[in-house]
């Protein structure tokens, strides 16, 4: 192994968890927004975060309470290099908690980061379970769907968790996405406590209904059954209410071309598959325009569907 | 419209409902076993059926009370023409009772019939509603699962009963079922009320991750990704308390090259697939010999995922 690099400066991507009936096992990624990291080979002895931007204040520069370096640290044991000196630079370019897999893209661009000054020991898909630590220490779960499709690209699902099983999903080649991020509070653990425990059957049966309608409808680049699919009567429900006029801008959205609008994750972000990039540009301006008529500031972003995963910017 | 048939010989097949992890929304089609009907004009007012075989005696020759007869003057009161006089012949050749879709494919077998006389006047698809009233005579609800696999032949979804969305699926071209019926009785209605009407939204998300998987595996025509979804959390634990041995038939298939094996629609008929008619072949009698050996007599098929639907035979 060369040391071929000494530093390294690396874009991971945001990512839509859920994609509305998929709760759990499916993810996509998008070209904007994102995370940078930058690595570096020191001289020392284990892992220093020199600097973290864009976060407020909020992410800890401790390397055993940062997620990043939490997982870097599980690549390097697993490599047999423990003890090998590495610096991070964070650069936060997206919000935090607002259901766009945050933490994923920092972890994801560490450890994609890591491993190329590896030179590519392991594939994206095997870093997974490395990215999976990450999301447990800042979500405490180790979920995979946004992880995943950040690592991976494009759509992903999540077959099993237990043996991990990851699947790369086709999806038509045009098809955008509208990312709209109001300006709220919804930390993901509390969202997640809202959701029942518990659910009927025949809900569970309508909900993998639609997720093999959606599934298919990625395999078959069949737009309208791809939106007659996400459809989520589990757990939108619920989400929901803590997004504010959810259901005047999923009609908004709908009314303006989109095949589909859901919750992105655990909220609050929402999102609009659309047929290209037109249409997501009106339906962001009209998703802004309502929550500016009720006081509250957004984000947006529109992006096709990621094809890459991670880069190297430098 | 022309009565250009005066009669008309039909043959509709056995289908496997759920496969394994699909509870309610995915089914197949197979080759053999399955039902015939012969149907024609007559000069009357109305329905009859002038003869019943293969049913030991168990299904009404009363028009009114036959899901065959029932679901065809639907079909006739659908296309305006109520008080036609036509005969029906029922040929049942196979096992009523069985989880085979038998009552399924006797009313298939009958609309498809009518449909013939008339024309072709609807799709294979559009009959699956009139399909689904002769569903609700036999069993006590309108379930697809098997009429409408038995309709449009080889893998089909039910994305979702209201509104009825019904999406065919592609899958690997030399897959075959290796279908065993154990002689023992398990009434439909019976086999879905003693599955829990609440499930753990967790086992839901692991039921909708193969769902998810099972239906990419047929996309990608990926035997291995097939198999691995064939797991079934939900509904197999309590259905199979019904199956007599059925971890031993299971873990036989298994060990005898089956890709995946499970519980076909309610039981007590069991199956797995596999790549080719050979492995079906020893599969079938290794499962036989098992219920030989502990007393129970079994009837098998082994058949090509069936890629016709109903067929015209005079």
């Amino acid at each position: 192994m060369s040391f071929n690099k000494k530093s390294i400066k690396v874009f991971a991507p945001a990512t839509v968890a859920n994609v509305v009936c998929g709760y759990d096992i499916l993810g996509f990624a998008v070209n904007q927004p994102g995370d940078e990291v930058i690595m570096r080979f020191t001289d020392g002895k284990g892992m220093t975060i020199s600097k973290i931007t864009g976060d407020n204040g909020k992410l800890p520069l401790n390397p055993a309470k940062n997620t990043v370096s939490a997982s870097v640290q599980h690549y390097l044991n697993h490599i047999g290099k423990p003890d090998v000196g590495i610096d991070i630079e964070l650069h936060k370019k997206m919000p935090i908690g607002s259901g766009l897999g945050s933490s994923s893209a920092s972890t994801v661009a560490g450890l994609f980061a890591v491993n190329s000054l590896f030179d590519d020991l392991l594939t994206n898909k095997a870093l997974v379970p490395f990215a999976m630590k990450g999301e447990e220490l800042a979500c405490g779960y180790g979920h995979a769907d946004n992880v995943a499709p950040a690592l991976m690209g494009g759509f992903v699902l999540i077959r099993s968790y237990d043996p991990l099983d990851i699947i790369s999903l086709p999806f038509p080649e045009d098809m955008h996405a509208a990312i709209v991020y109001p300006e709220v509070d919804v930390p993901t653990k509390d969202a997640r406590q809202m959701i029942r425990s518990k659910v009927l059957l025949k809900d569970a049966v309508t909900q993998w209904g639609n997720v093999a309608g959606l599934v298919s409808g990625l395999f078959m680049k069949d737009y309208d059954l791809i939106g007659r699919s996400m459809t989520d009567i589990l757990v939108e429900p619920t989400r929901s209410i803590l997004i504010p006029d959810f259901a005047k801008l999923k009609s908004l959205a709908l009314r303006n071309g989109a095949i589909g609008f859901g919750i992105s994750g655990s909220g609050p972000s929402v999102f609009a598959l659309t047929k290209d990039a037109g249409t997501a540009e009106k339906i962001t301006k009209k998703l802004q325009q309502h929550l500016q008529s009720i006081s509250i500031n957004s984000l947006a972003f529109v992006s096709e569907v990621n094809k890459k995963g991670p880069i190297i910017l430098d």
